[in-house]
């Protein structure tokens, strides 16, 4: 028997994870991954590091070049949009480089069409000079508007035979900004006022409301505001930008209320939604997030039908439901399960922990599980948490640093709901051990008793998550006994 | 009802937890802690950083003064020896810093007598010049035979007020010493050839088997290996050191075999025994180990006697037996519960996971669980490990270095078993992710699904620990299949 192919609609880390996997385990099988523009697998979250110019070439951020992608003996097609899904037929329509369209038809389709760059709520997101970094090609147009007048070519971007010159043809003869705001106080916009900053720019953040990084909870963002700050950032927190103004080119941008400033540049970092255009014609059901809804293989309503990445909701492991955590990791692997799935040998996408980390300036911030009370009550868990204030290493060993730490369990059971970290010496990584206690299902009593890694030039005695739950713990005893 | 005090024979870090805890919730019950030496709390693990000079004075290794503990209500007694325990009477018999002894009556006891340096296998050892390192008038011991002739004082090594200057003054005319031998690679003799390293000496460590760092498996002992040699440090591996010769101080040292090395110092560090010898003439039993057995409340097989830090047993997560693994954290964690029971209210000590980590020049290496498949099979399973090299972080992003990981399972069930890391870049904590995993009881399938951070700065996407776990899983998957 010969299957009809596996097709697979976006040549990024979900897409090209399962045909890679699917064409390791069935070698036999035919992949077919439609990509709609240039780039395939590259690594979005590196973005901010090229722009910043730790990272020099645009092309060291991929991961699998179409070349390997064909040694694989996948068949990889740039430039070919899938345009529509008929699910009864099991067919795909393409648009081809040159514009024509054919029908493909598929065994099994995997829908790893991404997410895109929320801009609407900001008037004169479209000016020229206000970017959103969602991809390649906005990075090497944000590093060429950095750029001296006259100097930023495809070459001098690294950007090898993908990045089209027409995408930074607009800012070639830009002078450099002097002021940048950045709208939107998550990941992006914190490691993109340091990369901004790296460039000697003045940096303004505008954040809505009064804490960065939000889903890090209260005090990594007082940390991170502090640092920020520290390195001679603006911040304007409580601020609601309402538009971007300007004559062809972005020159100012204006607050609800009386709040204004003028700016070169503008990058907008409110968020990103999930690209399920394509579906909006066919039964597969999106979930209440409004990404595609899917079970623990990565399966739609529709059988034969996939969807992961950024895309896709997926399992998370405190609340055992349905969300939309779109990030690297999780698309990865949940593509890798696909595609073995596909193959013959079904495999469970793996839960989700909700865990994120990100770095402004020398700080280290992580975070996983559910960090918000009024997210742990909609779940129905009585939420406590407690923050702490630890040395990274034993206080007598040189270089020792504050570590945060905060966690949160359900008051009732005891359950560890989640945590968040931030310090300047190795904090971030430590993140894992409450990531893996969550999936674990593990109680505060459990965390405490962890038996954690100690040496002085690396842990106190008790790590700074074990202190966490020490202290927790202690507050959580009174209502048992 | 006045019960009769809590008495705990040693002041050190079970010691001390266990009086501070039971103080905190008992305030009423009288608390009495008899040390034997001038030295109480003090940073075990710090010692070697001492030596070296990172760490100036000897007392920051302390973490809770006498004063501290009289804060607290404990009654400590320094310079206090108890010489025998009578477990019918339930007093045991002390010998005060005049000579005199008295008897103490006790409600409830714990033994957190500790451990010792063994030298046993060496003669020589009690030579000028030969040290251990363990306790802090070793390190003072040390560091005033590396200090320029007559320069080494109480108050210039930090001492205060609890430094006898009768320790050091053996050392203070010395000249500095040129070549140092370091006997054994285990922790302390990796610590120490980085802190003798740091004063200028030839350092040659000697070490019986061929690799250094045994338990914490081949890849790790290669590593550090080469990181000694590549900073100076001459290995003798293979080599088993026989004598330490000299006229009154130590001037030679001979192996088994031809190989003999001229030394001005040595530092003697294969290995340490728990100090149980006060349990002789007790029904107190010992563990197979030679520590005192325990169950988990850290009560031993006599009622009321708890035994709990280096001179203890505790219960291995992975294999459920009792086993004897001497480290900082869980005398801390078994003395805290221990202290907690006897107030009234019984906790577990809970299990131990074998996590350590240790720091040589740059390498970061950390251990957990069984790594040695000879000790797996004789714990019942049938050992498979792999190990990989990876990047610490994205691979584009600067600062990107290799991290060597090996996890072990069992090949029926494909439950983790045990892991190890090296590298220099946040290599250690990330064993707490092997330590939570093995605590609960995971699968290598759980592992390589575990929601781990992932930001190129901090981990690529896959952090070094799934990528083993992943490479892992497909050396289970054919007995599966």
């Amino acid at each position: 028997m010969t299957a009809e192919p596996f097709v697979v609609v976006g040549g990024d880390a979900a897409g090209l994870s399962a045909a890679s996997k699917c064409k390791r385990e069935a070698p036999d099988r035919e992949v077919v991954v439609f990509e709609k523009g240039p780039w395939v697998s590259y690594a979005h979250c590196g973005t901010p590091y090229y722009v910043k110019g730790e990272v020099a070439d645009l092309t060291d951020l991929l991961s699998l070049s179409p070349a390997d992608a064909a040694d694989r003996g996948i068949d990889l097609r740039r430039e070919h949009e899938v345009t529509g899904i008929d699910t009864d037929e099991r067919t795909v329509t393409v648009r081809g480089p040159d514009g024509d369209r054919h029908e493909q038809p598929y065994g099994d389709l995997l829908v790893a069409t991404g997410a895109h760059a929320l801009t609407a709520p900001i008037d004169g997101s479209d000016l020229s000079g206000a970017f959103s970094l969602h991809g390649m090609d906005d990075a090497a147009a944000i590093r060429a508007a950095l750029e001296p007048a006259g100097e930023a070519t495809v070459e001098s971007l690294g950007g090898g035979e993908f990045l089209d010159p027409t995408v930074i043809e607009p800012y070639a003869d830009w002078a450099p900004p002097e002021t940048v705001a950045v709208v939107g106080g998550g990941y992006v916009g914190v490691e993109m006022a340091e990369a901004f900053t790296a460039h000697g720019l003045d940096v303004h953040v505008f954040q809505r409301g009064e804490r960065l990084l939000g889903p890090f909870g209260e005090a990594v963002g007082e940390r991170v505001g502090t640092e920020l700050r520290d390195r001679g950032v603006e911040l304007h927190l409580g601020e609601t930008v309402e538009r971007l103004v300007g004559d062809d080119r972005v020159e100012r941008l204006e607050c609800a209320g009386a709040s204004a400033l003028d700016v070169d540049l503008a990058l907008v970092g409110v968020g990103i939604e999930p690209n399920v255009a394509l579906l909006a014609d066919t039964p597969v059901d999106l979930g209440d997030s409004g990404a595609v809804a899917v079970d623990d293989y990565g399966r739609t309503s529709v059988e034969s039908v996939y969807a992961a990445g950024d895309c896709a909701e997926a399992r998370h492991a405190v609340t055992g439901d349905f969300d939309w955590v779109p990030l690297g990791l999780t698309a990865n692997r949940a593509g890798r399960a696909i595609g073995q799935t596909v193959a013959g040998d079904p495999k469970p996408t793996g839960d989700i922990a909700g865990t994120a980390v990100v770095k402004a300036f020398a700080q280290e911030c992580g975070r996983a599980g559910i960090v918000d009370h009024e997210r742990a009550r909609a779940a129905g868990f009585d939420p406590v948490s407690e923050t702490v204030t630890t040395a990274s290493r034993s206080g007598y060993y040189p270089g020792a640093a504050e570590t945060v730490v905060s966690l949160t369990a359900d008051r009732e059971t005891g359950r560890l709901l989640g945590g968040s970290i931030v310090g300047t010496d190795r904090a971030a990584v430590r993140i894992d051990t409450v990531a893996t206690a969550l999936e674990a299902d593990m109680t505060v009593s459990d965390v405490e008793n962890l038996d954690l890694a100690y040496a002085p030039p690396f842990s106190p005695v008790w790590d700074p998550v074990l202190t966490a739950a020490k202290v927790l713990n202690g507050s959580l005893e009174p209502s048992e006994g």
